[in-house]
């Protein structure tokens, strides 16, 4: 049979694989620092040269409004279904750099699991899909359905060109199913399906008070300070429950049903050693709903950075003129980013403290929350697919994290999305010290090939 | 007479003398961070050679807890007057860097003005006392008043060492009074002299909520987020009056009586002028009590930095697990410094948002206010040497900043200190940019020279 094959060769490759992942993720392409530019494209490059070293493929880089996206089909196997497999080459920045054990552009593998920023997203995912066609043309010279590959470059900065990308170019992408190694399973004790995603939107904010930073003891008393000013601002921001306190921000939310909040009660999750795990002293959140329901369910206002005055050893006793603070909200159904962004806006500026100014940018393009129906027959395929591998049928989850493909090829093409990622998110790739379980890859690879080999069963 | 041809000597020397200000102001001496410990050795070391060149002055470096005083006397006037002449070589950070329009610490003439970390607070007016004892040495072979110099190198740190120094060295410092190089006057439009200070007290505070830094998609919800505490617990600091939050930080204040709130209002001061010089956008302070009455009168509780998160370019999904701020209060009488340093760790304490860990350092030395009698002798004797120097008598005013010299030296010995500074408070000390005008050397070169003579005159 031909799928023995095919995996005999991946099983038989493991440590070549390996080897590239290693070479991929070495190369720093953060998307969102100007300064690694070239690593972008260098990373372009690598992915490129790879899709053309798989097999017959068609490949190109193709220039958008930001960062290319690297492009290959293959479509020789007519009355099959047509996949879009998506993924993407860039990666988060490092910071923290001195939280890291290992340096994070060099690639170090540590008892199971390989360290390294982007090696769990989406480095590692991205390069499983490759080599299963890879390994699919050197077996047979074909792969079992057609296949088209999509790899972005902007996927940590919000995806702004992909929207332009897709509307412009819906021929070429013209598919009946997208698949996503991006986007990574819910634990490592089990496999699971994630059927939704939250939404993103976000904006960075400025309180100045004065045109520069002055004496603590000579004003002191006389002058406004952006730090009290950006603490009340900010704090201004949560009631006391948790609730976020903009106006507006939860009018369009829809309410879980009973079912829903059941089928989620219903999956094994403990929270207690959910907190032990992340190392949090205690309980916090919206209050009225379950840690999960919190997590997949409801949207948040996170301030993902705050800073202003003197950080620096010892005591200087200056009153700061500036603040900074950058934050951003994971949306669910049917929240509109532009909107969360506006109604955000208007909290900050009818609340500005006395003696302050208020400067706002609204930050990288928003995503919408998107989901998948049940019932659709590529889940069933890669539940199958997935109960292969691992003896188990997979858990369906949500996802708190957002992917914006899903909601684009729905909006753009009317076709839905199946994740099929091989990370797992407990590998920190927010965070220092990201890694990637090996057994992952190795998992994922036959995942894969079998999930293909299952659509090539259904009529396209 | 000896006195003009002092003045003479001095005049003739200013060029000499900004070279040598300039040769001091670059070294980069700042305390607080320890990687300047070389330069904080260097620049005690140029001051103790700057002392042995200027005359017949025993002169020394003495060792303490932390940075080296350096000494030098000259005690050869029996029947007058000691004085003991205050300084001191260390400086601020340069923080922020990228704000200074010339190297903080290549020292650069700019029209009247010379642009250098340190150069007003306080290497200028420090180098003014010893080059006026180089001329009455150069000229009269002598001084007019007994003096004993002390250059400390721990001032920018609230002096943690010089406590226990004075109370170590009573016989050594023996003197009448302080005359004191540190302090600033009020404005550069008159002369003024500085009748009180206000006090100093810090801590430092952090807030932890997980063991690492989160992606805000997969955790969002579910864990609280350290920059949210922080906005919360640091803007529960002060009500929406202006007033500190802090339960029993008022209780020692003594309040103004309507005699010194008269003499208050009644100096030439225009607020709005004020607030255009420091580009504040509006008014902000305490309620009840008028602008100056706050900055010289009232106890401020600062937060001088506060951060977490993500600061660089574009944005960063995470959950920050760690959060950051530093306080200073300044004090008025009779406010204990540890005892609002317990008063705001309770008020921190008490307050910790649910989800989130504390950890409290209290900060660098405190320091009580301090003010001097009207109608001591040597103000008298001060005011007529600045009425000589400028034609008119100087403004009586205040000083919100802290000079832990005057508390201390009244504490320890029983003797008071006169602020004869010749910085002025607008030159930008503890900001970018510092600078100190260059006129202010020569004025503060005659004003010394004629001071120390006017106290020849008193009985010892």
């Amino acid at each position: 049979m031909q799928l023995d094959a095919v995996l005999a060769r991946l099983a038989a490759g493991h440590e070549r694989i390996l080897g590239e992942l290693i070479e991929f993720a070495s190369i720093p392409s953060v998307s969102t620092d100007p300064a690694h530019a070239d690593d972008i494209r260098a990373a372009a490059q690598w992915v490129a040269d790879r899709l053309a070293a798989a097999g017959p493929l068609d490949v190109r880089t193709i220039v958008t409004t930001g960062n290319p996206v690297v492009y290959g089909e293959w479509l020789g196997a007519p009355g099959k279904l047509t996949v879009l497999v998506y993924g993407h080459y860039d990666v988060q920045p490092a910071d923290p750099v001195e939280k890291w054990l290992t340096p994070p552009f060099s690639p170090t593998v540590h008892g199971r699991r390989l360290y390294a920023r982007g090696v769990s997203d989406d480095k590692g995912p991205s390069l499983i899909a490759i080599k299963v066609a890879e390994a699919f043309f050197a077996v047979t010279g074909a792969l079992p359905i057609n296949v088209k590959f999509m790899f972005e470059g902007e996927e940590e900065i919000g995806s702004p060109s992909l929207d332009g990308f897709i509307a412009a170019n819906k021929e070429l992408l013209k598919a009946d199913l997208v698949i996503s190694a991006d986007g990574a399973m819910w634990r490592p004790s089990e496999p699971s399906l994630t059927v939704a995603s939250r939404g993103l939107a976000g904006l960075n904010f400025t309180l100045t008070s004065a045109a520069k930073d002055l004496h603590s003891g000579r004003h002191g008393g006389s002058v406004a300070n952006a730090l009290h000013a950006m603490a009340q601002l900010a704090a201004s921001l949560h009631h006391a429950d948790g609730r976020v306190a903009v106006e507006g921000f939860y009018d369009r939310v829809q309410e879980l049903s009973a079912g829903e909040r059941a089928a989620i009660a219903a999956l094994p999750f403990d929270e207690a050693t959910y907190r032990a795990e992340i190392g949090a002293p205690g309980p916090s959140g919206e209050a009225g709903y379950t840690l999960l329901e919190r997590q997949w369910t409801r949207p948040t206002l996170e301030l993902n950075g705050m800073w202003g005055g003197y950080q620096g050893p010892g005591q200087k006793t200056v009153i700061p003129c500036e603040a900074h603070a950058k934050i951003t909200c994971r949306l669910v159904p049917d929240q509109d980013p532009d909107e969360i962004v506006a109604l955000v806006m208007r909290h900050l500026e009818v609340r500005v403290p006395p003696g302050t100014r208020l400067s706002v940018t609204p930050g990288d393009h928003g995503t919408p929350a998107a989901h998948i129906e049940s019932g659709h027959y590529a889940l069933k395929a890669a539940a199958a697919a997935l109960e292969s591998v691992y003896g188990v049928p997979p858990l369906i989850v949500r996802m708190g994290a957002t992917v914006p493909i899903m909601e684009l090829f729905k909006r753009h093409m009317g076709i839905d999305t199946v994740y099929f990622s091989f990370s797992t998110s407990d590998e920190d790739y927010h965070a220092p010290n990201e890694f990637f379980r090996v057994r992952r890859l190795h998992e994922g690879l036959e995942a894969w090939a079998r999930y293909w080999t299952l659509l090539s069963e259904v009529r396209a």
